[in-house]
């Protein structure tokens, strides 16, 4: 159990990188949700105000207010458009002004009239539209516009730790206190979302996920139909002019259906991510990690299972639900029997490292997007890395290197190849290709832990059936202890170390507090400087203007 | 849905309760447990003071650490003994006193000096024992009986409050806080038990609960072996004797074992709050919440569950196994058939009442030990009500009421007597009969929630079962969304109230700030009195000396 000491170790990389960062803003702000309406000042800041610096008078600092960007949103988008419809009609008054000294007819001249009329009177309405913006923005506007939502800030992290992980009312559903995201992790749309009903979006987006990941058979099956040539003749007598191509035939039956289910499940990740960012989470850190959860499933369903089960599909899961026992003998037989199949699955994974070299996807999408939308214009934003898409497919790897480490050890080298590779590129990717958007501070890594103890419990199931399977009743009833040892040592884990990762002990929040009150003036001006850029970005961000980075290329 | 409301207004009473309870010591004090040993002082008390002073130096007060109280109690049960051997020789001595004056025998008076020099080497003996414990409570030999826990006391419930609910090292296993429970309600002897092996002695409570309930049938089917009178006279032909006394063998066959059944229900609840004891809890309000749990499953699958079951068990566990999708109906067809049952169950529960009310089982177990362990020269003990036996009892009424309001509603009126005879027979067993031992403060309330709640879901798929079975399959269908709301309207409180009831909130704790800050000086008065009795009356406890309180009759 090497696993324990690598936690550990992430653990302590974490804290480290968590320590190098204490001087950022969201270390000393609390995300307040579910603020009560103050009805004697008719605002939520107020109240804000009043209750931490009753509740919290050592530490609390400042607040700041959220506010609605879906009224600014519209106009933005409305001048956003009318921008472009002036520049292109001043493209056109260019044109014609060269054509003009050229030709000088009435008729052009009558046109540039026209034309110089219309950028006027796009011009006005644009003035409008502005003052319209700058309306919205005062402060009488601004307190409709408010939201029950805030980032409160405190004198010290120890104080943000302690308001973050208690609760602060007797009634649970008021006064949400939360670590708040880095501001430009922050997921802003969800913010808007009222945290009592945020359980139904729960509910939706589990559903929307349980449903993907079940009837993706049906496409998948349907796709595959493909294969059976002589079926598709029947029903669609054209399809025979393809036995005239030479070749041809042999290529749609046998690559086309393995392309088309790889492709699907390369949008998958993506579908998933569209589900998450409906799930109410407050940053996109949670919302990838969300995502990351429901690929992973999605793929040992979809891939690891389904592959493994030939013939009729629910005849086979009815078997292994009635007579449960028997499950370990079934998996184990059916394991054994596809090692080829992961060998090859293996190798295209290879195949995809080399489109996440060449970054394919990107390109083409890319491409797409000048075509029809004209954003060539614009610079290309960068991205920063898919962890939903990589996580997944990487820990499908070490799952299906466990299983087959005991049934079928030539894969083993195959897979050391893949992982090198994998390592190669992806520290190149992460280094040159992708931006950091938000730092993860190893918080990954107790997901890949999760994935990791259901590849072993999936490894040490299969390894009780495959001893059955070989006569050896006695060496399969040893194994079950071994299970059961897993378990337990995955609790412990659990109680071990996972409580770090996920809250902030004060000891820990304390340490610097000497440090900081030898600064404590300097930082609180810095702190004044950024939390004020924090609604400002959250203005921008909800608008949807994400400022310039630099170029890819 | 009723519930919510009351709910809330349980919830509402438990906050005025705590209130009124505000200067208990308990509400300024937090358990902290795994404490690390300081090597610069050789003692975990310095690095409590350390601790708590840097981090939470604005509402930590004070500490008292606790030590183990083993070889004292030791010597404590020899001086008990010794005590009691020099009172009986005195009292032949007096004896034989009366009888000297009447006789004057020589072997008497050569008999009574040796009763002399006895009394004078126990003496000695007893003079030797206080000397030893003397020198155990001296400050060297305490340090090393020093426990790894000790209670900190905080300058504000407030503080208090922050501290027990944040993790308070990077460890997770180390200066682990909880709220400390009032000081008669401390289970002293699991304080002593490391923090980290706890889990083990929780899985072991789980086992031998889960056993206690599985196996509970084989002495069940055992003695309802006597019910077949026939098969007894096979194998034990002097039973043949019983048919001599005309009479006896009916009542043999038919209540006894009817009688033995109930006996063995009686001493479950005693039997699970022995098991509780050794999960480690750190109160004895746990502890009985515990085996509340425990003796409610108990009773849900020994009584209602296998009553229900006619025929044989296993086949019929096997079939509702592999055909889950037949479980209602197969749950409305035994409940059906075993109004009957449960109508009489309901009418031997009204006999319990008598028995409470009469406190038989006491009166008995009272006189056992006057008899043998001459017991009857102390105070009789007052005992707290015993939630652990009456809580599940009454769940479970409340659960067989729930699924024939549906089935058999005759069944109701017995159950609405029941109720009624039941409430008046507690509340006066509450005032008069039993001693408050702690202040639960409702916290029993969300564990009589989930048993209802459980009773609800059972009631439902009855419901599902029984409208299935009379051919209506539509209306069947229809009832499947009240059973999925009934979930979602649980998963809603737990949400909603059940973490206050958990919790203890920042805003309410710190309401009294104010009226505090004026009193502070009163009220830290009289914290440094009451927390000085803590550690008294943990040695106290520890030595198993109950302060005598006032007797029952």
């Amino acid at each position: 159990m090497f696993h324990l000491q690598e936690y550990n170790e992430i653990l302590i990389k974490r804290i480290q990188r968590l320590r190098s960062t204490r001087h950022r803003p969201d270390q000393f702000t609390v995300l307040v949700r579910q603020i009560p309406f103050c009805e004697e000042h008719g605002a939520h800041g107020c109240s804000v105000e009043h209750f931490f610096s009753k509740h919290h008078p050592h530490s609390y600092y400042s607040y700041q207010k959220l506010y609605t960007g879906k009224d600014l949103q519209d106009l933005l988008n409305q001048s956003r458009y009318m921008t472009r419809k002036i520049e292109d009609l001043r493209e056109i008054e260019d044109l014609r002004e060269k054509t003009k000294k050229q030709y000088r007819e009435p008729l052009l001249l009558e046109a540039m009239r026209e034309d110089i009329e219309d950028i006027a009177l796009h011009k006005e309405k644009f003035q409008e539209l502005y003052q319209k913006m700058h309306q919205l923005q005062g402060d009488n506007m601004l307190k409709d516009m408010e939201l029950p939502v805030a980032f409160v800030t405190f004198k010290s992290r120890w104080g943000a730790a302690l308001a973050a992980q208690s609760q602060q009312h007797s009634h649970p559903l008021r006064w949400i206190t939360e670590r708040a995201p880095e501001p430009r992790d922050v997921y802003w749309r969800n913010l808007a979302i009222s945290y009592k009903i945020m359980p139904f979006y729960k509910i939706g987006v589990i559903f929307a996920a349980y449903l993907l990941t079940i009837f993706f058979t049906v496409p998948v099956t349907a796709v595959q139909g493909i294969a059976r040539f002589e079926k598709l003749k029947k029903w669609f007598p054209p399809a025979m002019a393809i036995e005239l191509i030479p070749g041809l035939s042999s290529v749609l039956t046998g690559y086309l259906p393995s392309v088309i289910l790889n492709g699907f499940i390369y949008i998958v990740p993506f579908a998933m991510l569209g589900i998450a960012k409906l799930g109410g989470s407050i940053s996109n850190s949670k919302v990838e990690i969300k995502s990351c959860n429901m690929v992973f499933y999605f793929l040992v369903g979809n891939v690891f299972f389904l592959s493994l089960i030939s013939g009729s599909l629910l005849d086979e899961i009815g078997e292994s639900v009635t007579h449960p026992r028997d499950f370990p003998s079934h998996l184990a037989r059916a394991v054994s029997a596809q090692a080829d199949f992961f060998m090859t699955y293996t190798l295209v994974g290879l195949s995809g490292f080399c489109l996440e070299a060449l970054q394919a996807g990107m390109l083409l999408l890319d491409f797409i997007k000048s075509q029809t939308c004209g954003r060539s214009k614009e610079n290309p934003y960068l991205y920063s890395l898919p962890y939903f898409r990589v996580i997944p497919l990487v820990s499908l790897s070490i799952l299906i290197g466990m299983v087959y480490a005991v049934v079928a050890p030539l894969l083993l080298p195959f897979l050391v190849g893949y992982f090198f590779l994998g390592y190669a590129v992806y520290i190149n990717q992460i280094q040159d290709v992708y931006e950091t958007i938000y730092d993860t501070c190893g918080r990954y890594w107790p997901y890949i832990h999760h994935y990791i103890f259901v590849g072993l419990i999936l490894m040490q199931i299969t390894m009780i059936g495959l001893v059955g399977l070989k006569m050896k009743p006695a060496a399969s009833v040893a194994t079950f202890p071994l299970l059961f040892l897993t378990v337990i040592f995955n609790e412990y884990c659990k109680i071990r170390i996972l409580p770090t990762f996920v809250r902030y002990s004060i000891e820990w929040n304390r340490t610097q507090w000497r440090m900081m009150k030898l600064m404590k003036k300097e930082v609180s001006l810095k702190l004044i400087t950024r939390v004020q850029l924090v609604p400002t970005a959250s203005l921008l961000f909800s608008l949807g203007t994400q400022c310039p980075r630099k170029s890819r290329f």
